[in-house]
């Protein structure tokens, strides 16, 4: 059966609106005046129940609905469409209490309590079986419930235990991956200080430990993790969709979150939905955030994806938490909605008077309705109806980024050459020249189905399966330009190193191999030149690497690699490779970009434009953001109409700092 | 029945001067040279017995006091008082390895060893009884020893256990002020993040935890500690007391310390007493020892205090430990004499050969006492002499800063808007231009009687009562002048955010009202405007204010909030009352304090005060206290005998770097 | 009986060369040409088994010693001797989870896993009868076997254990060492923080505590850890030597590793041999490794010694870990041999695939043999041979400098003045002048024998025994030259400071005495001046000193102690004494040993030594080492043959950068 998506959510509505609500911090007499709030303000969804366990269960087996009852009632009587959760991030003190074994340990064998949230082990059995109680509970009683449309999940899943109970069910994780102690010693490389294990009893989790952990067990470790929770959020879903088919079922993801490999759980959801809180100060965040979203496009398969929280303004858990400026509100919702997202919601609807994070914004702040934050939210609301016609729209790109999440994790452990390149800086350092040039990228994950674009970029793959080392290949055999960053193709799925000249399962096609990782002095930048002439600097990390029948493009200019190569491109079958044995600056990055580009045959969206400025083509509808501090002129080839203020443009956009235009073209692009 | 106090120290003695002896350290016939070079010192109190447990009490109920016997026999031979310790602020090692449960747990659940000190639980029972036991011992022992003069209970207490004693200790202090479970999940909002209690044995302080811990609970858990500690303080002084009726008691205070409401153990005591320890190398030390010291007169009711512990030169527990140049010793000591203290002492008398606190500065160095600084410390025992006219007499202030621990225990928590803007921070900067025009400040508690002072600040008051609101809005209607710092009234008595445009309690005193707290880029000062045109730099902190009625004294002049209020004055009643919505820079701080001085018709106790000079009169007795580098002349509006040398002086005072002048003047000012 | 010593190692073979060596983590196929690589590099030794543990003990009492038995056997066939070790640094797997008491247990209680290396308590019986029923097993098995050239035991040995186990055993070493519990109160202080201790059993290992543990403790079990491990390093060697009494037996040390006292463990080793991974990025590491192979020159009672551990290039366990360029290998090792080793060693043969040390540079790298890296470990394999005739010969030195781990212990703890004068740091600043002349330096420890050198530095013993003073003395009185630094002589065996004016056991010989230490400001150099009038700057720490006989060499020129003492020369008994009370800077030292070099008469190797060139003589054979970044031409009084080149320099040689000659001269130095 094919499973409700985003369109069951959009298909009246339009572009969704809203965030989480949680009347249960607030007298029955204000919950009226949010749901007039919410209807002025354009709110057609808001996410009920995410921490009310508590509330719902007072004791074991006793349930209070009532007050989600005339909850629910009045969302469904302002037609305000209700993400209902399932509360199981939060267990109530009961549980922890009467159940201390519920409680999670950490690595060094700390117990952690309740009195914050999350206090729960992934594989405690009883927090289980309570989990699957009150979800039963919930999907009986509102399974009809016309307010309900989509199920909510936990929330933010990343929480990890350590306890013995963990221990036992990690052992059963490898018994299903390994079969046999033999082959997991072979895995895990246990002849290495000693480590062989002689029964399955000995195996347990990375624990705190005198010095680095084997880094195969850790690998194994994130692995179970993830898979854990996997496996608590399809108990739930399964229970949701049993007793309501035709209802989307979600959790909300977070974007780069290292704990959970998003990529196997994007297929057990119905609507992929993420929460996403930009660091308002650094002046990279624009790009940042565009790589997020693009990653939720790529999670959800280039489908809609739902923006299921962000800020309003400032958040409370930064040492220090700037707000955003007027208007910054709408620039970044819209950026979200340029990238695919059919849905804007907000951590939380009113800002608490207590708890921890009553000092998180809100769509209500604590001054009020009248004030200068609501009325943005509110005419932020209303906007968006003008742009309906989005909703289910694709956002096309012709590169393709690969990241994985198990790559992520064997990289970035101890004792590797250097702990200054990591996985997500490598994939932004390479993004931004993209980002900064109007082409949209695909993010995809290792193995993707590569056949549709016309670029493919590995800023780092660090662990390459063989598979997917053999698809990168053939990519470039039939056509593709392929762009590999250093130090990729390093470890196999074991995080075994590949004996050989690196990047042993890529060097034929990139007809070149190193020798040597060599990490650079810090605070002194690597001259380097470009085959053509001009210098440039690279930082951090250099290789000792040989071209095997591949171009030279760019060599060091100093040092004892002075006249080696440190980018190099082959003609390979019918497409060209790229290998980048260094760190190079940001210019140098665009450079190699637009090389890249080139030798694919793609541009962005707009030929000339200025700093500071987005432009991102999602359906018939191009997005300009301006996230610059200046005012500027944006040339567009063909006029068209702002379907955020109806007004047509022709031959140029002015955009204001944080101003936004979404011009419906009259001559769409080719 | 009147508690005795300092008057019955100072009575026959005058000033005291000694420190904390510790005899036991030493063979018995050092102890004759220690009486002869205190006598010879001037020195007229010592401390004995603070840590003397173990050598009391070697096993349980067995004591040893013969040698103690002795030390007080011959410290009453040398006309030395002594202050007698009970000693429970370090158990002997029989406490905790026959009953581990009395050594203390840490919030992440690790019990603390002995081999260091201060190793108990505050709640345990067998630490409770066995300190009632050797305090009951000790009073019985010598309630008629003549030169018993005071009793000092503990020592610093901040002592903190989270194991389940101290959890079930907690819940009864719960009890006791929420009656019952629904009350207490009201105040602790537990509706937030599913934290709803059904059963009193669920309730736990607060331990590690996944993330943030519920702020009410934290806020009631320090509220708690503070109360457990007092509690024990006055087990022992019922016991002393009983037995002692003429003895003052007292405990030794640490400044600011977060860990104690001393405000509420202020009325246990029948001597403030304080141990105060300046930073050497920190130009702001001059206030800030001085704001610490009002602090101490605030405690005292206005009535003299004892500086308890001081070091001769360097401590011992700092990374790096500066050392007191020449003439530092007698500064530092002076300046607490100024401020309304009655006697100085040090710790301690000699310096130790072993332990842990052997490097800490003495009276008597390890070098002996034909040292430098043994002969400054002889010379100042004896100058002080000079000053026996001072004993008791008042430091009068037009001026009170309000500072609650209540309001700093919740606004520094996790989970708020800025880290950057703390409590005794803030109290600092508004404190230091009053220092540096020798106006002389009271430190009082929320709710205190301002009725006697022209100017009222309230640098930061983020938890504020609605009775202590209202205190301040009737002092304003009242005649008084109130200036209130940014972020204040934000909270109630659960810390629970006040809904409406802030500072709710206070917006109709001062005219002016708020809708969102804004903290500033770091690094980027924000310019604002004085209303005649200057400009200043603010930093870290902005709101979002208009004027309700107030006159706009400065406002922001760039960004988002270019041209809106940053500092307003209102005309309220017969009063004036100022808000600042910024942190500004010092000179700008010191600008408002000169308008609210002239607001409120208050003058500093010189008109032309050089930079680096403190000025404080103190009864008839005019101090200046060089703090600077360079020699400077103080012009003195009336002639004057300095107390300290008997030189008249008149027209000015020539002050050397690091230089005193106690100047009983002729004509006392008005 | 005679132990067998290095001679025993280099007799027929010359220089070793080789490295660790861990088969079992490749395919036996990869062996073969392991050995053929190793017969072309030249290597004749390898280190076998360190952590085999759970691959030669599967179970507990089964062996599998089938492929070591084909390890060894391929090696005696390769005429590669066996480094056999016994694998004790890291138990299976099994040991832990059958007996977790034998897992160690960290200050604060937790209890650590295996998963990673070296988890076990030294003092669990369990682990202790583990490792010798290993260590007779092995001893047994290989006795007899031709390529058994030397036991290794263990690894590094460092470990540490809180428990209840190693509490028993520490009271067990406090009971040898004191006898009674008077006598341990005694030299801990218990006076002080009430510590006294009534019962054995109430004493335990410093652990997690509130607040500064008691120092003599801390020391006491600084001591203790050292000798438990001690202990279990002797039961290994003891069973070694009673099967092959013509072995020699060591175990890697690791140069100034705090954790054990390696003056008290060289007398039980038969070969001295250390572990070496110079920090690459630090200009100070030329100098810094030159003192550590000094050390263990002088561990070695002046005999040669073994370089066990080092890296071809880069480490793995730092942040970002820089490799070496091209020659370093070279140059490093050749700076061993200079200094007296006589085998060069290094961690591992083969880069290993998998494990936490993947990433460590090998003699074999990833790569393969057909690399830059490997070629140069074939060629300088090859290279060695020349040197054969330097094996066994000395490294004469006239300047000893005095360093002992206790000092050490004691003076880097909690609560001293400052944690900016450190042992080891001053060492090494006093090193660098003799280094940089080329003055070979012996380093001896407190008590040693004087009566050879000419010069003895002490740049900081802040404990310093009676004995040991008086040996200083002695030297002096007995025409020797002694330089003493800051901070010396402070505390006695105990710990406890020295009452009456510092430094109290050398003020006589010194001539000068002080009464108070006085750490400086940071950032704000004290300026000095010679006598002579010249000034310098120094850092950090000053003292208050004065002259008793000594002539003031140099004195402070500023702030409170201007005119003061800073440095101190006194001539006494028939030779010269000098104190130094601050930090001076580099120069300053330089000019400082310039002066003590001509009270004694002592000359570098060559008269004029360009920057950056280390100039040793071992032997017969004059070693120059360029370190630095430029060629330069470095002048020789006497011609000599090159034994690295064969060809003949007179007049001068040039080194381009990381350059060495050896040269055999023609006419020795006198």
């Amino acid at each position: 059966m094919v499973r409700p998506g985003m369109r069951a959510l959009t298909g009246r509505r339009g572009l969704l609106f809203g965030g989480d609500y949680n009347p249960e911090q607030w007298p029955e007499e204000v919950w009226r005046e949010d749901a007039e709030l919410m209807r002025a303000a354009g709110v057609n969804l808001v996410t009920v129940g995410v921490f009310s366990w508590a509330r719902l269960e007072p004791e074991p087996g006793k349930h209070d609905f009532g007050w989600l009852d005339r909850v629910l009632d009045l969302m469904a009587g302002h037609d305000v469409a209700v993400d209902l959760a399932v509360p199981t991030a939060s267990p109530p003190p009961w549980l922890g209490h009467r159940r201390p074994e519920t409680l999670p340990v950490d690595e060094g064998g700390h117990r952690l309590w309740y009195g914050s949230r999350n206090q729960f082990c992934p594989s405690s059995g009883p927090y289980r079986e309570r989990s699957q109680s009150i979800t039963t509970a919930l999907a009986e009683r509102y399974a009809d419930h016309p307010a309900l449309a989509m199920w909510h999940v936990g929330n933010e899943y990343g929480e990890v235990c350590h306890c013995d109970v963990s221990a036992e069910a990690f052992r059963g994780w490898l018994r299903a991956r390994y079969g046999d102690l033999a082959t997991l010693n072979e895995a895990w490389g246990t002849t290495f200080w000693s480590q062989g294990y002689g029964d399955w009893a000995e195996v347990v989790p990375p624990r705190r430990a005198p010095y680095l952990i084997n880094p195969t067990q850790r690998l194994d470790w994130w692995r179970f993790c993830s898979d854990e929770l996997r496996a608590h959020f399809r108990e739930q879903r399964d229970i949701l969709r049993a007793h309501t088919p035709g209802i989307p079922v979600t959790t909300n993801f977070m974007g780069f979150f290292k704990r959970v490999d998003y990529w196997s759980w994007a297929a057990d959801q119905d609507v992929i939905s993420n929460d996403c809180y930009p660091e308002p100060g650094d002046p990279l965040t624009p790009a940042r955030t565009a790589l997020t979203h693009d990653l939720m496009r790529g999670l959800a398969g280039g489908r809609p994806w739902l923006l299921m929280e962000q800020a309003t303004s400032a958040v409370n858990w930064r040492a220090h938490n700037l707000p955003k400026p007027p208007g910054q509100l709408r620039l970044e919702s819209l950026q979200a909605v340029a990238r695919g997202a059919d849905g804007l919601c907000y951590f939380q609807w009113r800002a608490s008077r207590f708890g921890a994070e009553r000092f998180h914004a809100a769509m209500v702040p604590h001054a009020g309705p009248d004030t200068r934050l609501h009325a943005e939210v509110r005419a932020h609301g209303q906007e968006l109806r003008g742009l309906a016609e989005v909703a289910g729209e694709p956002v096309p790109a012709r590169v393709a980024m690969v990241f994985g999440w198990e790559s992520w994790w064997a990289l970035e452990d101890r004792g590797r050459p250097s702990d200054r390149l990591n996985a997500v800086d490598q994939l932004l350092d390479y993004y931004v020249p993209f980002f900064e040039r109007g082409v949209s990228v695909d993010v995809v994950p290792p193995g993707a189905d590569l056949s549709a674009y016309a670029l493919v970029v590995v800023p780092n793959l660090f662990l390459l399966g063989d598979g997917d080392a053999a698809g990168l290949t053939a990519y470039v055999a039939g056509g593709g330009v392929l762009v590999v960053g250093p130090f990729s193709g390093v470890v196999d799925e074991n995080s075994h190193v590949r004996t050989g000249r690196f990047p042993v399962p890529l060097r034929e096609v990139l007809g070149a191999s190193g020798e040597e990782w060599l990490p650079a002095p810090e605070g002194q930048p690597v001259r380097c030149r470009w085959s053509g002439g001009l210098d440039f600097e690279a930082r951090t990390w250099t290789e000792l690497l040989r071209a095997d029948g591949a171009e030279v493009v760019a060599e060091f200019a100093e040092g004892d690699l002075a006249g080696r190569p440190a980018i190099l491109r082959h003609r390979s079958g019918a497409g060209v490779a790229w290998y980048v044995g260094t760190m190079p600056e940001p210019a140098a990055l665009a450079s190699l970009a637009g090389r890249a580009l080139a030798d694919a045959g793609v541009r962005g969206v707009l030929p000339d434009l200025p700093a500071g400025v987005e432009a991102v083509r999602r359906g018939a509808v191009l997005f300009l953001l301006n996230h610059g501090a200046t005012t500027v002129r944006v040339p567009i080839p063909e006029p068209g109409v702002d379907l955020l203020t109806g007004a047509r443009a022709e031959g140029h956009v002015t955009l204001t700092p944080r101003a936004v235009a979404a011009l419906r073209q009259e001559v769409p692009a080719a």
